[in-house]
């Protein structure tokens, strides 16, 4: 399916194609709309993904967490998303890199989504979800971004509830957020059975303050956590840290090897 | 009272006088009961210590956290140990530092003990508590080293009941524990209303998992987290960080300036 171009996409207003910066990846984005971020990135490598089975990568915007996923795996792969312009574009997205055999995006809420029946239970879910609480002030912001970083669609508690009750015995959720939430989110975790057991804290620099926090958590595992070396995202100076350096221009290397990522 | 020196104490059998390494201050230690550790050195000089008031220092061992406290503050300092013989060294520790008048060392079970009742709010309480769950297997130590290290005669919800309990509205809690127990810590500390507002991992080099956290709580506060910059034990080579080096051998600013501590 690979091979598909710019030209076979209808690109709508505001609209443009953008690297993924991995792969050969490309992904239409929007200024106006939504446009991915480094804590998708991230996310899509602190992931422990497995090699097949089924992947759900909830609040999936315009895609680009299943895009990246679909570089390190061969499972099935689906993103739920609930604004129809965002899944839209991630459609469109998947389409633009002949992805449509193995990343499937659904348009709905996750307050009303159901899994399929005959196979309801997924190994990995990712999300990175609206990061602001409602009562931190009325958003300014576009519709569309709006709902993609403000509590007004979903809260974090619908997430890892929804999560916990898709996931199989021993699958894992896999989480981007402020690091000013994570008390909200281990509480959260903890009061719905699905254990956090790593965590990596994403600091600007060295000698600065978490800004996010990578977590992932094991349906119905055992309470132990692993806290994994903090990311440090810039050297002295304003050049990125060579570890992120290598994972936007690296190879990833998991598919050749056989590895399945940052452990 | 400073003036009192080693001729003033008695010693038990196996026991020496060591430096607290930070104002002259000295305190009685034995390899074959208990010795404080980097953990209770760190945990002293992160909590937000108060100018004055109240403070309890819970699982104090052999009394080295309120020792350092004591250079941070003027407040009145108490220290609640259940072991009778290291309730004794600590309060012979006091005694040789001259600071009968600051520092009150309770012999008792946290599960037991009831402060004051004129004045039955903290302050701050810090805690070193003992860091291992009873099921990881039995201990294979002295009824000292056991009692000190896992949760015989308390358990980290023990811990934290009490000290919510016992500290006023506003009032902090500062702990120091094995980073493998953060999710415990946290979901423990949201369900006794004590919200964990900063938190410093502690990582023995770069590029090494977290061993020990460091995690301040507010009774009653808001649910939003500070996760301040780790700290790196060892530089590369086997000499301490610069930081501990001036935990270690620096002068502790706190009570000539007026500030209060790392914050």
């Amino acid at each position: 399916m690979k091979g598909h171009g710019k030209e076979s996409v209808i690109l709508q207003s505001s609209e443009r194609i953008d690297d993924l910066l991995t792969h050969e990846l490309r992904i239409i984005q929007s200024p106006e709309v939504f446009s991915f971020s480094m804590d998708a990135v991230l996310l899509a490598r602190f992931a422990t993904v497995p090699a097949k089975g089924r992947i759900m990568d909830l609040c999936t915007g315009n895609g680009a967490i299943p895009l990246l996923l679909s570089t390190r795996t061969r499972a099935v792969i689906e993103g739920l998303e609930i604004q129809p312009r965002l899944a839209d574009m991630a459609c469109r997205s998947v389409a633009l890199n002949g992805l449509e055999g193995r990343v499937r995006i659904h348009e709905g809420d996750l307050k009303e989504f159901e899994p399929d029946a005959d196979r309801p239970f997924y190994e990995l879910i990712t999300v990175n979800p609206p990061y602001m609480p409602l009562q931190a002030g009325e958003p300014k912001l576009s519709e569309h971004q709006a709902l993609a970083r403000h509590e007004l669609a979903c809260t974090l508690e619908d997430v890892i509830v929804r999560s916990a009750r898709w996931l199989r015995t021993g699958g894992k959720l896999a989480m981007v957020h402020r690091a000013s939430r994570l008390g909200d989110i281990i509480a959260l975790m903890r009061a719905y059975r699905v254990e956090p057991k790593r965590i990596r804290l994403v600091h600007p620099r060295i000698g600065t303050e978490a800004n996010m926090v990578l977590i992932e958590a094991v349906r119905d595992g055992k309470p132990d956590v692993r806290i994994l070396p903090p990311l440090i995202v810039y050297n002295e100076g304003n050049t990125y840290c060579q570890e992120l350096m290598d994972i936007y221009y690296g190879e990833s290397p998991q598919l050749k090897d056989g590895s399945h990522g940052d452990q």
